[in-house]
């Protein structure tokens, strides 16, 4: 396989967050994408990374390969990463192969890694609400309720969504109207409760996505979905805290 | 009451200095201005602060009212405020509801608190020594002295005042003359030592008014009085370190 | 002896790197120049420092004289030297007084310290590879390799300049190759490692030069060369690290 990522942040930004949860992970190299499902120690949290083959420069790849890499030592390497370095995967001797091209040459190998863990899969769910925005106002909204809790909820009716959080008497609530960049659809009045540590690791996706789909129902897993047309998508699910969490 | 502030920084940076000192305080709402006199723990320092209800773009209170408030709480709020929000305080079910107006709505409840400390008093005193000078100016000569000693000597004479520091055989002065932005009046050679720890804080008030006066006497509490007209004013009182401490 | 330099750089960015690596130092005060030659308290590696009498705008010594500086001291002085001050140094009181010169006045003295240590001595040294480069590049290469290990083979050969480093089963490495900015000479294939940790520390000095002169031979000391001609001169000297160290 040799791929080749001019728009080198579509690499650098996502191992970022995903390092955020999880410390190794396996990716699928196909001939039309990577991907990559990865589920949090705690098993609270999911997230799924796909970069598709039409964002990269040069992207051959001759059969299927799935690989184990420590995200922590794939970060730093891709820390190294200048404005106009273009960045080359191989796999060489059962090593991964990085190469960033810029004013010099620098090569990187990181060995890879068994993953004990099995396969982990999507799961099927459906939502009775959805909210579409500018990725920036919800990491607005989540670190303006940061303030007075641990948890945050999430509510929906009809054109209105508020994100709310209460503790020790405080209280900080957020109100978001649709308007033209901003959508908000729900069967019903919905309400739900989710980590903000959770929730703050998984906003720093709006740096690869200026827009945000934000899916839940009642007691029921988050979705957050940041994409980029033919580019490059992040997935995240979140459980749902009780209320008296 | 509701009282809406446009010009959100004199609030902001007040409180964030106040609560360098103190971590919890009194608020007298008053009909034309809000007032806040407060003691540090230590007994060391005294600020006082007013915010003019003619800061205000609506400044509507009715009768006058005392609130305690969590200044740590109160300052993270208060760090969520963006460039052009407005910012709201009213009184609502015992509590503090502080809304911050912009692009969204978003409001904060904060649970008024009761302050067993009795009421402060600002007193009455009597400096020999008068230095007025643009605020960075007393910045920078803390910090200057501030390498050498844990305390500074304020010494003004006649077209001259010294801000010096001496400790461990190293020693340090910053001599300030005046000219057109500069003044300096002392019925004798003053001399005084304070707590650069303190003045740390104090000085920070440069934030809100580009000049300070500073009056003491030998051995006599130290006054800081930052103010800009018909808006705001903060005032510290230091207590002296004595020779030998 | 009274010393007035304007181009304060010269002496604040050299003072803080050599106390990265000692913590007092002999200065000896010529009439041409400082000179400053320390060992670090591992005898890993050795600093040399010229400042000449050319980069002064005043520079008045009667006669030769030595004096031992806390470094920690003197930086911290030179931290609050401002964009335009002037800075001079004097002996005075056995003691060094140093002023700067701006807007405002101001002095601090600093006490002369007693050294034990010997005179140290700039070791006769012969090597086989010299490499000349802009000084940007080499501090690249030496991040970009830290990632993976603490120590960094330093490799010259015909038309070839490697910087590399490996360990964890993670290896990491930059080619540098000549060019107009870039000369590689070398008598032989040469390869010498040293330590990481060190070198960061000696790389600063790309702040008083834009080019470096790199000299090594096979499991022998190495030596950077960092100068403006008629200014500054920075010379550090580092001992090997073996195979398997």
């Amino acid at each position: 396989m040799k791929l080749v990522l001019s728009e080198t942040k579509l690499i650098k930004e996502p191992i970022t967050i995903i390092n955020d949860l999880v410390n190794e992970a396996r990716f699928k190299i196909k001939k039309d994408s990577i991907e990559m499902i990865a589920m949090d120690p705690a098993n609270v949290a999911m997230v799924v990374f796909r970069l598709l083959g039409s964002a990269f420069v040069e992207y051959s790849v001759k059969e299927d390969v799935s690989i184990g890499i420590n995200l922590t030592d794939f970060k730093q390497v891709l820390r190294r990463v200048k404005a106009n370095d273009n960045l080359m995967l191989e796999l060489i001797d059962n090593k991964l192969k990085i190469t960033l091209q810029g004013a010099s040459v620098r090569t990187f190998f990181l060995p890879l890694i068994e993953l004990d863990e099995k396969e982990q899969k999507v799961p099927e769910l459906k939502f009775k609400a959805t909210v579409r925005c500018p990725s920036g106002i919800l990491n607005d909204a989540i670190e303006d309720v940061e303030i007075v809790a641990e948890s945050v909820s999430f509510q929906a009716e009809d054109k209105k969504f508020i994100i709310a959080a209460s503790g020790d008497s405080k209280k900080a609530s957020v109100e978001i109207k649709p308007d033209e960049f901003i959508s908000i659809k729900t069967e019903e009045k919905t309400k739900s409760k989710y980590s903000i540590e959770y929730l703050k690791k998984m906003i720093q996706a709006s740096k690869i996505s200026s827009n945000v789909e934000i899916l839940f129902s009642k007691d029921y897993p988050l979705k957050l979905e940041y994409k980029e047309i033919d580019k490059i998508q992040m997935i995240f699910i979140l459980a749902p805290r009780m209320e008296g969490d």
